[in-house]
């Protein structure tokens, strides 16, 4: 039996992937891939305002009710989903954390990997997830690290778009056609009660990236998400 | 009986696409794609060194050399060339010579379009061209012009590589695999008899450039080219 | 009797105005502000898709309808509207055209001038406009320019969002709360029946900017427009 | 009673506020602002090459000039200040300092931010100590941080001028008319014996920047401060 | 009899010359080169504001004055002086002109040649220069352009600091030590009665480059200017 | 007996210098500098692939294996060398680390400085790497750190070209001759017989950096290093 294709997504926080991936994720996943969601924090300080709100809240329930939320998300995705719980605002990441990462990206061998943009002014987290992202590539690429275990190759990395993209020095260079998941990715979405104000907003960035889709290409797209490449495309198609 | 698919390369001098695209128009010619080759001029001040040592050298007997090795070349890989005689060093393009271009984007409707970088300091005749590669892009799916012709769409324009790229605010974002065509590029290079010294020089790029494409990859590939993009991927696939 | 204060819009195109710097203009003009459009084209050859699909549509006819639909646009906004019917597709400005650009600055002293962004891949008029707006800005500060008029002070430059910004090294600096005349924005917009397709993507657009205005200040602003400085801010207050 | 605005300075070292912030500091205590400046370290190590040369100079005592300087330099600005003592060359912050800060924004609540530049070759210590006041920042904003007290609103943050402008990638943006308090600042100035060799260089800054400020607005303005923003500017006003 | 060495200043009007490569024409100079001047205008409608406030004044006599403070600045300077009178607010220049130009390289032959910087928001005429400045070296370069004249080699070329340098995308990536030479900058400086103000801020500039480029050497340098390269250094050391 | 001037390069990896920096270091060697290697690492667990590859291998073995490999390159060069293995993918430099680097700025005095370039997508310990090197410089500056050593001056930053250059937003702003030592860096490649694959791509980029000095300078030049500069170079010829 054939083993399917594998994709990880990087997510600072746990609701990170659905907002900016999850289009991605649940059209690779209908497609038969494995698709793996790690979420390095639940968001339990930073991206939970409405949980606090409740009286008598504690840092145990909100990251419980994160949890679920996001599994729940990653469900609907078709995705499996680990936790790394390693805290938000600030995010922290310490070495041991560093080659648990590297570990899974030589368990899974992705054929692509999605994380965050490189800058974001408005939260620190995303970035540092990002370099972690990276960094443990890296470290999974070298043959004197558990040398045992088989080196990953080189796997393209996708920035997904952030909340406001031209502060983040972020520019769409991919523009990905999803519309035939979009009902997945708002329902998805919809999971979020936390954070319902957000639905309407991404909703508009994805009609946004489906125009502007339509628009660099003469097809017709209804909705898309945006990605940046860090390196350099290798194909043999110029289109 | 279906008419094959088209390619545009637009190019300042009469050899330029030989260097710098020659890789991918041969892929494409052998692919069965339509390759056609605009020279805005022939280079005939500015590129044609070698002939303007010999005694007694002519304006129109340089021209006609290098049209005769442009024409060569393109042979050799498989491309139509049309020559648009603008002068070179300084090129210079009327708004009637604009409406030829856009003309030939019309009558060819290119799925993809090949020019020079936008900035070059060594060299002005080469952000030139790319420009008016681009406004003619741009008239040609205009409504208003030309009525009665249909409009053309949206094709992807990518930016070969300059001579001295970081010189060039040029960045290689897509790696094209051309090794199976090398051996076509290099005889067509060595058709350049003016530009001796160039045929060492660029078959390093071509190395070079395979070398980062396998680094990016994990493939296996000696010889590629490297292109930049104008405007967002449009794309069903992560890769 | 005061006069009252001016403010200048210049617009490659017949319809830029509306979608880029209605809500602007808008506004001003409710405070009292003369707001003062300068079309430089109709948008006759590039804009106007819906009615040369009309059959025996001619280019006067073009002409005199977005003309009119740019004049009652202008008259529900509450600008002053001038054409200066330079062609577009391509936009050509002759010196003499640059002068009278340059005359209407010294005619109005406006306080700020609103125009496009300073590059884009997708639309060669509308960095042309920017260009010129700032050369006339510049020709009519020098004394030596006509010596009887009195020079031109330095009103700031503010560029409206272009329709694909990432990709025109445009970034938001400015956010306009245009909450209060939003619905003559879309008023203005629903006259464009030429570019029906458009009126969802600039209110998500206007939405957008919105929700970045309400996080980036803590108000609730449910409808913004961004623009980029040209110059820098003088001031004296930091806020 | 009303309580005052606030403003918050995050000064590297205890020096810097006064070179660089030293006429927005007094301009807003001028006003009735409550204006607290935080100094990280006091500058001990790396800013303080006069003391060093007194013979038996020790860290204690270094630290005890430098503070005392710095609360005379406060006085006549009218600001308070604070010292969190973190050391210097290099500065280090935990993330209990971060957390402290973070608390300092929650209990001001600043209607702005001042701070340092994102980068300096010259200084390692400058890009930190902004990195943290952004961070702190964040954090400050996070309902899950110390849940029992109000999170901070979004308060705009300034980057003020660094030593050698054009190396730090860091540009004037915002120019602040600070003529009316000059002689405070100088005055602050000069209280820095042990740097007197930059007293004329930031005069001259001063100067150049009120001279800028002029040509940006056809006011008169002899002294100003030049900051760069990180956030978009909401308004109501393009001015 | 050897020829002495040559030096090339490319300025777009009559007095730019001075305030910003005044040091380096009088340090080469006095070194025994011979540094030629051109003025691609006289700066006539843009930069003689005072002239234009007499009397009865006419552009020719406006000429006629900015051309003698030229001809004896660039005399205390050391230096020759060509004016192409090509006019100003806005310069333009024909292929003709640029050809004149090429013309001077061929002529000079220098080892390097000053001009302006490549952006200037406040000044289209400077960016222009720079064009031309560099268009006409490359076609100097060229074989094909009056074949009977031996080519140009490859002068590097130095952009010297516009009025607001931040502003115009300009580094300081040279500092030259021009302390030897100030008294004379300063005399010529002090010809351009017209522009008096500008006195004060050019000393200031030359004060502030000074200090940094003490401050980048441990040398102690007084007064210098600052150039950003266009090209690559080729050099055998590293210094 | 006058001392020879000092020259430092700070390497990630025991490798790094010899592809990167051999022809400065055998250049400045022959010339009779002391030229100081110091490798952070010894590049045990990411950059000796073709060692593990070898059974039974243990880490021990490849350090012992790469240091040897460094000190004979080394050798070959001319140079001293240090190592601190401070461990490889990733890299982590303590502050106790960081203050012996300081230390050896303060021993060694350098007239210049050579390291990586500031960002590497493909490989995080390089980046850091100038990081310290830098910071480290910063503090031996520093009146404060061990007061009792004479302070270091302001030696120039040269950063060394990366794999993949345009990636790494690197620029060649200086290029190096080292055409007259080009046989002893071949040699001191040719040590690194785990990274044969390597040769003939180190050799092409002198070629390649070798023919742009050509072309930027008239002069014949075989093989080139490229550097960027971090500071502004001080001066007093512009060539």
């Amino acid at each position: 039996m054939e083993t399917s294709k594998q994709g990880l997504v990087v997510s600072a926080h746990s609701a990170d992937f659905v907002w900016r991936a999850g289009g991605a994720i649940a059209l690779y996943a209908k497609r038969g891939w494995t698709m793996t969601v790690v979420c390095l924090s639940f968001g339990e300080r930073g991206e939970s305002a409405k949980l606090w709100k409740q009286p008598g809240m504690t840092m145990a329930r909100v990251k419980e009710d994160r949890r679920r939320e996001a599994e729940r998300a990653a469900e609907i995705l078709g995705a499996n989903i680990r936790f790394m719980d390693l805290g938000d605002y600030p995010l922290r990441v310490s070495d041991e954390a560093l080659f648990q990462l590297a570990d899974i990206y030589r368990e899974l061998r992705p054929e692509f990997v999605l994380t965050h943009s490189q800058r974001d002014p408005y939260n620190f987290d995303h970035p540092l997830a990002t370099h972690v992202a990276q960094e443990a590539r890296v470290i999974a690429q070298a043959h004197g690290h558990e040398p045992d275990t088989p080196v990953l190759g080189a796997p393209p990395v996708f920035l997904f778009e952030p909340h406001q993209p031209e502060q983040c020095e972020w520019k769409p260079q991919v523009l990905l056609d999803i519309s035939e998941v979009w009902e997945k990715k708002r329902q998805a979405f919809e999971l979020m009660a936390a954070q319902e104000h957000l639905w309407e907003y991404y909703t508009r960035v994805a009609l946004q990236r489906g125009a502007q889709a339509s628009r660099n290409s003469d097809r017709k797209i209804r909705y898309a998400e945006a990605y940046q490449r860090v390196f350099p495309q290798v194909t043999e198609e110029l289109a």
